[in-house]
């Protein structure tokens, strides 16, 4: 395993503007953090098969649970190699010229294999690595899952062996021959806000957990 | 080509949660367009890989462009099998029991083939639907791309042969006995702000052009 970036070689370099590529490690595990799916592709019948997944990060694991009836999990837990994807839209660069119109984005991609995550406490601690993706301390507050439960759900880690990350966050690049022409440029920039919608079966007295305040503090 | 629905095969029959799935025209495409980008997944070297990109819908096809030296878009012109994969998360399910925690999403996945845009007019067509797609108006403001501009862009066209929509959008879904439990349930729901940040460089008498107005008129 990588200790402070990932080896580059063919299969993870930013082959197209290779300024932005990023390799360390501590970036890569960030971005991953900061997406709530990844698109995880395998292939069947000799094509390439893309599922956007929720899934958490343990360690330089990336976690994916889904039904034991699965047909995806089966497949995952093969062994056989995996490609997850990870993408962030920041915002749209508007320029002067149409060319030089861009994104500005954080992206992952990941290169591993998937093997089964089994045994009781394996699968709690995975599951509880899911939870803590939402919030940590949701674990601690809901119903944990019970053994029919566990049962009935499959658990499958990818190793994050190779992986590189590609960033773009600068403003507008236009021509220097462009900088007069009579056209608005900048950026149109995303933000996420997010709102609690308490269920109305919410006891009275029950007020937002805490943990919960993560989403609402920026 | 399908009329109103995409023909249900095992290619793209969701097997999870099948309720869940959507094949009728209209949602698949309303869900592509809503997205700035897709996962384009692969073949190579009988791994998959998949690239995050900014895309367009032109018709029933998908538009990609990239650099001309790129070895992705030549693979993608190959003809080859590709996946497009598209999703959007609105919210987090925090239900009583950790078991019944989910997200409220809209995603598609969509298989077809690659072909290369070729001829100017076609490319100039092209590259007119990704400008549309940030906003109808901008072609006809910035400047418009030249030959040499033309000549260093690749553009690839992925038919939506088979397509399916997943979908959640609905409250918490807990278990009967767990609907006493003294936990906070309900949605953490996500909305995406746009914010125009204009560069230095603007004219100081360039209004803001109504057509990005779409961007702020929620």
């Amino acid at each position: 395993m990588p200790n402070d970036s990932f080896a580059v070689d063919p299969l993870n370099r930013v082959k197209r503007v290779p300024s932005r590529g990023i390799y360390d490690v501590e970036t890569v595990y960030s971005i991953v953090d900061s997406c709530w799916v990844c698109h995880v592709s395998f292939i069947e019948d000799q094509r390439p098969v893309t599922i956007p997944m929720f899934f958490s990060r343990l360690g330089n694991r990336v976690v994916l649970h889904g039904s034991s009836k699965s047909r995806l999990m089966t497949r995952l837990n093969s062994g056989e190699p995996v490609c997850l994807s990870f993408a962030i839209v920041d915002g749209l660069i508007l320029a002067r010229s149409l060319f030089h119109h861009s994104m500005n984005y954080r992206s992952v991609v990941v290169f591993g294999c998937g093997t089964p995550i089994e045994g009781e406490q394996e699968k709690m601690d995975a599951l509880k690595s899911l939870t803590d993706k939402i919030a940590v301390g949701r674990w601690d507050d809901a119903r944990k899952p019970n053994s029919k439960e566990l049962k009935a759900t499959s658990i499958v880690a990818v190793s994050i062996d190779s992986a590189s990350a590609k960033v773009r966050n600068e403003g507008t690049n236009d021509d220097p021959e462009d900088m007069s022409l009579p056209v608005w440029a900048g950026e149109i920039r995303f933000e996420t806000v997010a709102i609690a919608k308490p269920d109305e079966h919410n006891p009275g007295d029950i007020g937002q957990p805490e943990y919960l305040s993560k989403f609402f503090s920026k």
